[in-house]
Order: structure tokens, then C-alpha cells, then sequence
């Protein structure tokens, strides 16, 4: 038996490193295509014309198509496509059986149509699909295995298996190998079995090796060091006192959580509720995408409400601004750092007013974007509107103490970019009910000092959220009934 | 029924908000403790005398004297408080009855004799001790609650608050909140409940708040944000090609931690069997204490061997000089740099050799001194050792590579530092089979820039250690049944 014991080990690790390297492979490529998305869409609206009109229609009609495409392209395919995919593992791991959700047609439909819609610039995010599409490939060389051996099922191998691909799509979508094992653990598990542990560790690190691989072979600068890199250099980085602000934050950040997951099952409850509405809907399939997305980009056209949702910047470039390690209200900025604040301010409001109408505006185009019938995560979101919120705090206590927070002969100065993080740590928290988040976000900025006010508002936060509403995802499984 | 469990859970966080503040005051006053008797004994051997044979004697008495005490104080108040305490936790947490292992006099005996012997110098660490004392003092506070309340007795709310408790006992030990919960989940648990995850960390932050604190109101320099700050600063910490290094420093610690556990139960049965051996020092009892400090002490003489072990620096100023971020076989050395490298060096020998005796009798010191009847943890020292292992790879490294390894246009230079830090976890790995030990790492050193190393070492590690030996844990519980 040992013989037997050590060449099915040997077989996981080769099962477990294809797993992690397939998915990086696949989740590079879907990068890349929304990147050439954005830039193709960027590059017509400002290269093309100057004539207003026709640069609206240029800014609707690619997300429009893109939406309507990826639609289209999931209700022919595999409707089971549908939505974030981390709600549904979480079922299927405990056991019931969702049937022709882990296909090959499913995963197609998915990847497809996940690329269509992130590349439309709608407020989505990737992390649940990421999820779904790691275990469709983790089930699909499971029966590979399995054909080759003639009759070798197992049951608790498969589900420890789909645990493992939980945790690599959780941690490609962050780059965050460590963080994204636990934040999986604690989205989709009750109980776990510690022995298990290191399968999603394993493949997690082969993910990130790929990672690294491609970008040398491929020649780009991008890395799997750290997603938003952050660079704050400071050998106190918080404040006794300040803590009571991170706790704030951490309220915050629970009450607009449970506010958010609110919303968004009451609106779906309401469409569903409303016969009128819903049938028309059920009839034509294509009306609420299009009218949705029309909407939503209508919404972030850059001559009007746009400029006050940065909406020429992508995701990336909006969290990294957010994130950047300098005041914003500071008198002496350098030109860089005026050319990154002057996005955030236009000639009818500071940055205040900007960051909170892209908050709020964010929030609720979120709820409404994550109802359309397409894959779709919503974390990346929550994760820029929980900044944003983060950013105003921190700046407004730039103004409150502009010398930074003075205890005896040690001077903590302010840093409004660790605001940030702590609260886009903590609104996310206060979404998905998770405390490995301030791991997620230590690892997605490279530094672990704001290690103490993360966890801190995070805490807050999830105590908060979950006295309040469930999780987003056990809301999803409660809607789904 | 919703108002009886809000209660509860009140009174559940005020509980681990005081448990998490006692053991950080405890672990200060601890360390303090020790920082005196380590003073004291630098302060004797270097300033009272220059002749040798009164410096040894000097050298030698304190740490005889305070094992010793250490010995004979657990002999006569509890002997339950010999040993680590992690084994005697998982145990416990299992559903096994250890008498009087949870008292309040244990407790007292374990947290006397434990300061004595790190006072002394000896190659030992406090972190399972620590977990044991935790859990002690989340006994009696549940105790005392339960008696304020009448019968309010509940099995397995009380395994969860010991569960807590160990988590704190460790995080404690490491000023590391995250990794130290983790790292107690994976050494003591076999299968977790999530929704017990934040118990754990919310205690723990409250021992990181309450350490903060204190280094305020006592005005010392230490704080709870990095034990041993490292300060690598590149873009690319690591190269693809390195990974093979790192594993193959992962392979090293798997094997050597395995060795490690061997010897450690080889010893000790050994010693048991030997019927003569066993009974002389069952009569004898403090002949061997007194023996092996003896022993112990001499070898760390500095003047003898003790110039080879660094035995004039504390494990702290050890771990942090082999953390070091600069080469020790550059050319070119600051003052500064030359101080601690001028510490690795003597007339007899260059780095490589006394790292290598450094490493070498730090391993049979540590496995002989934890057979000591007193309370005692061995992880400290055992990083000491993979640190060791990682620095003499690195600095090797540099001397093949001296302009770093280049590919394509980009050069990664050699971090031998970094190198440190994915030895010390991947031996810390290969004792404990624990993979949260990365996250310890990280949170210990404040960077986690060198999470894929660090990352690839401990897994490579685990997978070694785990087909040899059992942990060191589960070793001493064989070894106890």
C-alpha cells in the first residue's frame, strides 16, 4: 500500500501543478484580451474625432456590443455560465450536485464570455468566474485521469480537488497566492480538514511561478510580485490613536457591506417579484442587457458624469492612484503626482466631492452591473469603492492633523494611502464575510507593516456585516432557492 | 433566543479581548525577565574580570544555577509545566482529559520557570509554552465567569476558547497576529470550523494593540511591527532560476528537520530504555540539568567554542545580523556591516566555517537542551539554525554569481538575506509540517516580497518531512503514550 499511496501522491502534485499553471495560463490570455478591450476603446474615443456626438456613440458602442456579445454568447452556449461561480462551489462542496455546471461547454461559455464583459469596462470583477473556471478545468483532467485508469472514482478526492481549484482561482485573480488559499477556505468551506491544507498551497504556487515564467518569456513588465504595489516607508506606519479611526473605517466598511448585499438582493427579488417586468424580460432576452449597459456607459461618458468617475483610467491605473503613497491635499506635490491627482479633481469639484460621487455612483452601478445575465464577480468593485472611501478619510485627516498625530517625541505622520487599503479591506470584508482578506491585501500591495489597522477594521467590520446580512454569496444561494 | 446570543457573544469578545491583553503583558514581562539576565551576565563576564579561569566560572554559574531553579521550582509546584505544551494542547483539543494540566498552579510554575530558563541562555525557545499558558489563563477566566454565572458550563464553547488561546500563546510569541493563528490552527487542529476563525484574531490583535501600547506608556523602542524587520528593497527579489536553489534549500530542511525529529525521539527513548542511566537520574534529579547547563554553557564559552556560536549576541541580535540585507562576502562593508560580519569571523575560520559549526552544534545543543526538565519551545532556536543553512547558501551563491544572475536585459543580484529567510522557514517547516509558517515569516520580518521563495521552500519541505517523520509535535505525543 505504500507503493500504491506514494505513486497516487506523486499523481496529485503532477495533477496539482497542471492545475495552477493551466490557470494562470488561461487567466494571462483573459488579461490580455480585455487589456486590448480597453486600449481599442480607449485609442477610438480619443483618437478618432473631436465632434461630441459621435465620441458618445464611439464610448457606448463597444460596451454595448461587448455586452449584448457575451449574453448572447452564454444563453446559447451554457446558461450555467450565469453569474459569479463561488456561491455554486460552495454548494457543490457540500455536496449536492448541480448538473452540467462543471463542463467543458460551461468553461468555454465562461472564459469567452468573462473576457467580453470585464473588456466592456462594466464595474465587474473576475475573482468568482475565476473560481467556477479552475474547477471545470480541475474536473475535466479528473476525468482524463479517470478514463486512462478505466474505473478509479473517488469521491472525497474529487472534492478535495475542487477545493484546490477553489483556492487557485481565488489566488490568480489576486495574485495573491497565500491570501486567495484562505480567502477560498473561508468563502466556500464550513469545516476544513487541515491534511488538505497544502494541496491549494501547491498549485497556488505553480499558478505564481507561471505567472512569472510568462512575463519573462513574453518580455512584459508585469510580475506576480505584487498587484498594486505600494511603497510606504515609514518604521511606524499607524498610531495607537489612530486605531479608533481604522475601527471607524471598519464600521463603515461593515454597515455599507451589509448595505451593499441589501441592495443587491432586493433588487434582484424586486425583478423577479414584478411579473410584468419579468416576463417582458423573459421574452426579450437582449432588452435588459442593452438598456443596463446603455446605462452604465452612458453613466461614465467622460465629458459628463464621467470625469468625476475617472473613467479613462482602467481598474488598475484607478486602484494605484487610490493606493499612492503621497497626500493628495499636500501643498508640494511633484508633477507626477499632480498629473495623478489632477484625475481626481475637474473644475467643478475638489476631491472630496470626486471620490464621493465615485463612491456612491460605484456602489449602486456595481449592484446593478452584477444583475446582468453574464459571468461576473463583483469584488474588484467593492475593492475600489472601499478605497475610494478610505482615500477621504485619509486626507481628511491630513487636514485635521497636517503635521501628522504627535505622542510624546514621536510624530506618526498621516499616511491617507494605508487609509485606503485598510478600507478597501474593510468593505470587502464587510461584503464576503471573510478575515483573510487582510492577507489578500497584504499580499496585492507587497507590504505587511498596515498589517495591525487591516485587521483591526476588518474585524469591525465582519462583526458588523454579519449581525446585520449574510454574506454576498450565502445571499446568492438564498435568492437561488 | 436572539438577545441571549447577543449577550453571549458580547461577553465572548470581551473574553478574548482580555485574554489577548493579559498574554501580551505577560509575554513583556517576560521578555523583560530575560533581557535582565542576559544583561547581567554580559555585564559579569566583560566588565568584573579579564582573567579566564574566573570569567568561565562566571561565564557558567548563572545558567547552571538558573536551570537549576528552573528544575527544581516545576519539580516541586507542578510538574505538568516540563516540556512545550503544543503536543499537550492538540491533545486536549481533541477531547483527551489531562489532569491538573490547566490549573492556575501550573500556570505560575510554567511562566517562573520558563523566564528562568531563557534567562540562562540556553538553546530554547518560548512559543509552546506559550500556547500552554494562554490556554491556562483562558481556563481560569472561563472559570471565573462560569462561577459568577452559577452552572453555565459548555463543552465545546470551551474548546473553541482554548482554541483562541493557543492561537494568541503563539502570535504572542512571534508578534505575528496572522501566521500565528494559522500556524496554531495547523499544529493543534486536525479538522477546523471556519465560523471559529476570528476568535483567533481578534485575540490576537488585541495582544498586538496591548504590545503597542505598553512600548508607549514604558517608552522603549520595541513595537508589534516587525520582530526582525528586514529591509530588502528591489523590484525583483527572486529569479526563476533561484527557485531551483530555493527548493533545493527546501529539500535540505525537509531532510533535517526529519533528522531533527529523530534524533530528538532517538535520544530520548534511548535514555528512558537505559534502566542504570534512567534510575541514577530518576534519584538524581537535578544531576542532569545540572550536567547538560554544565555542558551546554561550557561549549558556548567565548573565549572556547563559543567564538564559533556567537554566544555575546542574543538570539535576537543573531536572527537579525543573519537577516542582515547586505552580502557579508562584498568587498566593499561600511563600518557598520564590518561590526557584524567581524562577528561571524575569528583567526581560525571565515563565515562559511563558522556558520557551518554555528549551524552544527546549534542542532545537537538544541535537541539536547529540550530534553531538560523544564518548560521549553524549540522553533527559536531551530530558525536560528535554518537561518544559518540559508545564509551560507546565499553568500555561497554570491560568490558563483557575483554580479547577480542576469536574464535577458534584466540582473537579479543575489539577496544572501533573503536567502536567510527562506532557510529559517523551510527548517522551521520540516520540524513542524507546518506551511503558516511563511505567513510567520513574513509578518516576523515585515516584507513579503520573498513569499514565492519562501513559499516553494516550505511546501518542498513539508513534502520531504511529512514521508519521513512525523512533526515534532505528534513525535513527543508517540513518545508520551
Amino acid at each position: 500500500t505504500w507503493r500504491h499511496t506514494f505513486a497516487k501522491i506523486g499523481e496529485d502534485w503532477i495533477f496539482l501543478a497542471l492545475l495552477g499553471s493551466i490557470m494562470a495560463l488561461l487567466s494571462y490570455i483573459m488579461d490580455y484580451g480585455v487589456s486590448l478591450c480597453n486600449t481599442a476603446r480607449m485609442w477610438m474615443y480619443f483618437e478618432l474625432t473631436t465632434h461630441l456626438a459621435v465620441r458618445y456613440l464611439i464610448w457606448i458602442c463597444l460596451p454595448v456590443f461587448l455586452v449584448l456579445f457575451s449574453a448572447g454568447f452564454v444563453y446559447l452556449i451554457a446558461p450555467q455560465a450565469i453569474g459569479s461561480g463561488i456561491p455554486e462551489m460552495k454548494t457543490i462542496l457540500r455536496g449536492v450536485v448541480l448538473k452540467e455546471y462543471l463542463t467543458f461547454r460551461t468553461g468555454i461559455a465562461k472564459i469567452v464570455a468573462l473576457t467580453a464583459v470585464l473588456g466592456s469596462g462594466m464595474p465587474l470583477g473576475k475573482e468568482g468566474p475565476l473560481v467556477h473556471i479552475a474547477s471545470i478545468v480541475a474536473t475535466l483532467m479528473s476525468k482524463l485521469v479517470t478514463s486512462f485508469k478505466g474505473i478509479y472514482e473517488n469521491e472525497s478526492r474529487n472534492s478535495e480537488m475542487l477545493a484546490a481549484a477553489c483556492a487557485v482561482g481565488v489566488s490568480c485573480n489576486f495574485a495573491a497566492p497565500i491570501g486567495g488559499v484562505l480567502f477560498s477556505i473561508e468563502v466556500t468551506s464550513v469545516y476544513f480538514a487541515i491534511r488538505n491544507y497544502w494541496r491549494g498551497f501547491f498549485s497556488a504556487v505553480f499558478g505564481a511561478l507561471m505567472f512569472r515564467l510568462l512575463a519573462y518569456w513574453l518580455e512584459t513588465e508585469e510580475t506576480l510580485t505584487a498587484m498594486f504595489r505600494t511603497d510606504f516607508r515609514v518604521d511606524f506606519p499607524y498610531d495607537p490613536h489612530e486605531l479608533f479611526i481604522y475601527a471607524l473605517i471598519g464600521a463603515f466598511g461593515g454597515l455599507s457591506g451589509a448595505l451593499f448585499v441589501l441592495c443587491h438582493r432586493k433588487y434582484v427579488l424586486f425583478m423577479r417579484k414584478n411579473k410584468r417586468i419579468s416576463s417582458f424580460l423573459q421574452k426579450n432576452r437582449f432588452i435588459y442587457p442593452a438598456v443596463v449597459s446603455l446605462f452604465i456607459a452612458t453613466l461614465y461618458f467622460p465629458p459628463g458624469l464621467g470625469q468625476f468617475l475617472v473613467s479613462t483610467l482602467t481598474t488598475r491605473q484607478q486602484i494605484m492612484s487610490l493606493f499612492s503613497n503621497f497626500t493628495w491635499m499636500s501643498d508640494d506635490l511633484t508633477t507626477e503626482q499632480s498629473a495623478i491627482v489632477s484625475q481626481w479633481t475637474n473644475e467643478y469639484s475638489n476631491i472630496f466631492v470626486t471620490l464621493g460621487i465615485y463612491m456612491a455612483t460605484t456602489f449602486f452601478l456595481t449592484v446593478l452591473a452584477s444583475t446582468l445575465p453574464v459571468p461576473s464577480g463583483s469584488l474588484i468593485p467593492i475593492f475600489k469603492i472601499g478605497a475610494a472611501f478610505g482615500r477621504i478619510i485619509g486626507e481628511a485627516m491630513h487636514l485635521w492633523f497636517p503635521e501628522g498625530i504627535r505622542i510624546g517625541s514621536i510624530i506618526s505622520p498621516i499616511l491617507p494611502g494605508g487609509y485606503a487599503i485598510v478600507g478597501a479591506a474593510a468593505f470587502s470584508a464587510g461584503v464576503t464575510h471573510s478575515i483573510s482578506i487582510c492577507v489578500v491585501v497584504s499580499e496585492m500591495t507587497g507590504q505587511i507593516q498596515h498589517i495591525i489597522p487591516v485587521l483591526v477594521a476588518v474585524l469591525v467590520s465582519n462583526a458588523i456585516s454579519t449581525l446585520l446580512q449574510p454574506s454576498l454569496y450565502d445571499s446568492i444561494i438564498m435568492i437561488k432557492k
